[in-house]
């Protein structure tokens, strides 16, 4: 019997991010770059926005998942693949899976988003969800996988999720020097930190001098306080956000180490300040923003980063809102 | 004194819609073509969305106001723009004068959409309200020309204005043909037919096999019922409608003539269609979808052409929409 070590050690190479870009491309759309001058204007810079709310499954999540189920062997495959997931991820993986022929469970909080639960049940894949309050999602996740056969693709740490997520920095960073110009930093949502730190191996293998900056919910920024304190820190998830899909209080053990070689700091927003760019996303880009996927813009408009004469690059990661809630949030007077 | 006829025929051409598009690019968004495989499974087709919601100005009015505006010399551009519209060419209008460096007035009847006439006064331009049951906005205009030699930019009914339009149906065929594809047809929403007369000439130049349609709200269907009278008619504009911008009762003097020679038929859809193919875009596109930019949309997912394995060109015109409309419109049960 052949014990393989967990890995705990994890970057992205140039190659492997590469292949990932070739492996996904047949799945995932190449989501544009939007401009908007009145965000130019506002922060005095230009702002290189990317849209990966029009992603196949309404989020960036597709990325991971695919490269990672399309490590699996014909074997594999026929077990199933079980995930954990707040949203997003779940409707990744339930999308790929339908689209690959394979069975997927995905395990969901009881309070997640109805449109997310709905889209993982309408992709096919079987939901179970849990209480927070009592459960262990990674621990249920271990007994299916173990009772049926299934493969585990964790939202984030995994090196395969990681790459996934890092094609959308090394593609931000080619569309923006396709159109000339170079980005002195770059936002990027984050929760458990695998989008920002595989995006920010992606963005440097193309633009090594960008600034890359995690932002995350206040109270959930564990990302930011542990690259302040140089070592794995826990937020105190005190309260609640509207950033359903960022609520994981503590960096991953792969995300970590990525992102203190490669971001220079981690930010946070408050859900005033999320709110404040949903309305600016639904007013002035014409499009449907999700809490967590806006936490990147809001940043920026809430002036967390110097932006002047600079040239920023913006991920919105994220575009799956109930509608009373989003209805709510634009309504609202900022 | 010279008198100068004024025109009564005309058809863009490819060299003048190739000019057009070269004239208006440094200004203009190059929008991409979205697809949606949810939507392609729906209507067992494919379908290529042109989303012009994402263009500078929240529509596609930005084409054609530009396009006129590039046309002024010194001494008109002195004398300023003044220009009629229910939201969309004043947003594209005031836009452009404002870009362009030239004064602008803009007459807007008084229930407009806030967010639009917010906008147009954001731009700078002039807002002059009117009231639509006991004013003539041509006659206002007209007034106003005359009194401060400003230019007249009218909405449709003006070569320079349906060439800008043409570049859409151009810009769509080029991209959907860069994708391997054939449009078998084309939809595109209409009020006084600028948009779809232009854009039938700009997709034909390059796929003159398409069928083009017209997509009105119901009972402001003066295109389609012209079209299948073989004559200019009025719609009965009986009731109201949603969509804010659509509500021209009869097709326009140069662009009823363009549709009869490249359409294919006018369709109309209902505001509870238009209201479904809001909630889809936000649902499925992550879109924010006015209701006059969604019925093209709207008559696709009500099944009004048959797309079964066929291709079809759907533009998304605009997106400028009051908050307070959208939240119901998303909230609503479908």
């Amino acid at each position: 019997m052949t014990i393989r070590a967990a890995v705990t050690h994890f970057e992205p190479t140039e190659a492997q991010i590469d292949a990932a870009q070739r492996r996904i491309a047949p799945y995932a759309i190449r989501t544009p770059i939007l401009t908007s001058e009145t965000l130019d204007r506002m922060v005095k810079g230009r702002v290189f926005l990317k849209p990966e709310n029009l992603q196949r499954s309404g989020s960036f999540k597709l990325r991971g998942a695919l490269n990672r189920a399309l490590q699996l062997n014909e074997e594999q495959r026929e077990g199933g693949i079980v995930a954990w997931s707040s949203g997003n991820h779940g409707l990744a993986i339930s999308y790929v899976a339908r689209k690959l022929g394979i069975k997927a469970t995905v395990l969901m909080p009881q309070e997640a988003p109805k449109t997310k639960i709905d889209g993982v049940r309408k992709n096919g894949a079987a939901v179970r969800l849990y209480d927070k309050t009592k459960e262990v999602r990674e621990e249920i996740g271990a007994q299916i996988a173990a009772a049926t056969g299934a493969t585990i693709v964790p939202p984030y740490d995994d090196p395969f999720v990681i790459t996934g997520q890092a094609t959308l920095g090394a593609e931000m960073a080619e569309q923006v020097r396709d159109m000339g110009q170079v980005l002195d930093a770059a936002l990027f949502p984050c929760s458990g930190g695998g989008l920002v730190s595989g995006a920010a191996c992606g963005l440097h293998t193309l633009m090594p001098q960008a600034s890359v900056y995690s932002v995350e919910p206040l109270n959930f920024d564990g990302m930011a306080i542990s690259l302040a304190a140089g070592q794995a820190m826990k937020a105190s998830a005190q309260g609640t956000s509207i950033c359903d899909a960022l609520l994981v209080p503590a960096p991953g053990q792969l995300t970590l180490p990525i992102c203190r070689a490669h971001l220079k700091e981690g930010l946070s927003v408050t859900d005033e300040e999320v709110k404040e760019a949903i309305r600016f996303a639904f007013q002035e880009l014409k499009l449907v923003v999700e809490p967590g996927g806006a936490t990147a813009l809001a940043a920026v408009l809430a002036g967390k980063v110097d932006a002047a004469g600079k040239c920023l690059g913006v991920l919105i990661s994220g575009g799956n809102v109930d509608p009373d809630k989003f209805a709510a949030f634009v309504n609202e007077q900022g």
